[in-house]
């Protein structure tokens, strides 16, 4: 820290990304990629848009917004594009939340959300997951705050219904429940169906996941007018120019073959379920995921251990050294093949105790 | 504005980026964009990269700020990617100011920077131009405050020399002095050289004018390596991921190629050239600019009446309604030919008074 920083940062520490380790090639199921690469036609719009650089991108993202609203049977002014979802999440704790309103949620979810509480020096809850790793949407309601709701949650993986949030939504009418959809096409309830009935709900979505489009940064909300226009207002007081034409082009092309990424989420789906089915029969204890990852832990072998031991023979997972969980990884769902590799490394590693 | 919008942001009035007009195709001298298109190894930088889209961008940039601290005889430790140089601008708010250390900036300068201000709820403190428009390098001594000088100015184009600008970092040691470089490459000095003198340095830049990437989406910060930590430590608490793969790919295919850029730089240095004395035999009074813009007013013609006339003509340029500055016109500089219809339109309006 340099004597320069801003003290009010003093207690700030950042967001720390899944390691990419350079050393070796790994099989990587440690940050939740999409186990294919996306439809062809996304590089090729991509590099169509590449030739007229020299110009801005397009600040009100009309053509994009436009080709999402139809996919979802929205209309573009109750959507925000965003440079990956950590952007507009990153609105939301701006515009939604400041001394008087903290920020609301369990105590484990995603690792960015009290980052993002500190850094915009808002007060936060957090409201402890039952026992068996559930929400408890009990101890949601009338919380007086911003809430912020992974759902499906990480690294748990593991959803509430619509039913369960609607009632949050009803319970906490004077302030914006997000609800961070990250990995909702993997099997979850999407609660964008509600955005019009709720004028408290922000729904939160990225083409990271089921889009195949992590490297492409593209993230969108979808909620309101007014509340679409409050994060507007924040967008253009940060990063108008947020997102450059090659991520609208492709997010687009991508849109256009979107049955391309259905697809493939469903290929993502039984590989997780053929792959959780394998577990167990050797052992291993899992939530009930509805995402594109499995969080398991095994009677016999420690989490770091297993994330160690699994690295060693070239398989990254993630292990998160947090209270209530480090028994357990996360381990993303990649290729039938990849997860071949992944189960033959376990059971050396189990057998091997 | 939403009942749930936060109560600080009540006066925040975003920034207005420069008009793109639908109704029909114009010229654009507007948004200063840079009048040839990138290299064409651009292009194909940004398809190769867009094949693995389904894997995260690298959040280190580690390829790109090698390869651009080779470019500048810098290390990487000494240089942070981001989205736009608006991005790190606004970064430098959020690191080193607060309400004990306000921001100061000139009152006629970048119009985001009062937005970052009230963005980020750190008082800020203009500093009048000279009457001539230059900036007041007397007032910016022992200011007390960060500071933020566009090098050249926007929109006058003025520059101050590397000796003014290292007088305002000796008598401003304790508070960061960032030098925003944005078009620098147009025929300014650059303050780069100074910052393993001054840690109270910054210096930002962006690859949106000189190396025609304004699409693109990417700039940098450059400083000694205590700054730079800072800053990445807000960028790790807001968006590790702030840069796609194309985007990193397309900038390196750019520097790659940069005497391809160094060469665009001079024809637009020319056609500036050519298109200011044309300017001055039709009586306009303009700025002497460094940058690929002029800034110009003409004793006939009111600023906002030329900027509407020419936009009935199909030609768009700048007209900022802000006091001192009514009278004056920013006028990017396109091509020879686009400068041409520009000349015979002006021609038009002036000879029409």
């Amino acid at each position: 820290m340099s004597r320069y920083f801003s003290e009010k940062f003093a207690e700030l520490e950042a967001y720390v990304p899944g390691e990419q380790p350079k050393d070796q090639q790994y099989i990587k199921l440690n940050t939740n990629e999409n186990a294919y690469p996306p439809h062809p036609a996304v590089a090729e719009a991509a590099a169509e848009a590449a030739k007229t650089l020299h110009l801005y991108s397009d600040p009100e993202c009309a053509e994009i917004r436009k080709t999402l609203a139809e996919n979802m049977g929205l209309t573009p002014d109750e959507l925000i594009m965003v440079n990956g979802s950590d952007e507009v999440l990153n609105f939301a704790f701006m515009a939604f939340c400041d001394k008087h309103t903290p920020a609301v949620f369990p105590d484990i979810t995603y690792g960015f959300y009290p980052v993002f509480a500190r850094l915009n020096q808002v007060p936060f809850r957090e409201i402890p997951l039952l026992e068996n790793l559930k929400v408890n949407t009990a101890a949601f309601r009338q919380t007086a705050g911003t809430i912020f709701l992974a759902n499906p949650n990480a690294p748990t993986g593991i959803a509430l219904s619509r039913d369960e949030i609607e009632e949050i939504l009803q319970t906490n009418a004077y302030n914006v429940v997000v609800v961070d959809e990250a990995y909702v096409d993997f099997g979850a309830e999407s609660c964008v169906p509600l955005i019009r009935e709720y004028e408290n709900l922000l729904v939160t979505r990225t083409f990271s996941k089921s889009r195949s489009l992590a490297g492409g940064r593209l993230g969108f909300g979808a909620a309101n007018p007014e509340l679409i226009r409050d994060l507007e207002t924040i967008r253009y007081s940060t990063n108008p120019y947020n997102l450059d034409s090659m991520t609208l082009a492709a997010g687009k092309a991508c849109l256009e073959h979107d049955s391309y990424n259905t697809d493939n989420c469903r290929r993502i789906v039984r590989t997780r379920e053929r792959t959780r089915y394998a577990m167990e029969k050797m052992g291993f204890e899992m939530t009930e995921s509805r995402t594109n990852f499995l969080f398991a832990r095994h009677p016999d072998v420690g989490g770091e251990e297993l994330y160690r031991k699994l690295k060693e023979k070239g398989i990254l997972i993630r292990h998160f050294n947090v209270e209530r969980i480090r028994d357990y990884n996360r381990i993303s769902i990649g290729t039938e093949e990849q997860m071949k590799a992944f189960l033959q490394a376990c059971s050396e590693v189990i057998g091997g105790k």
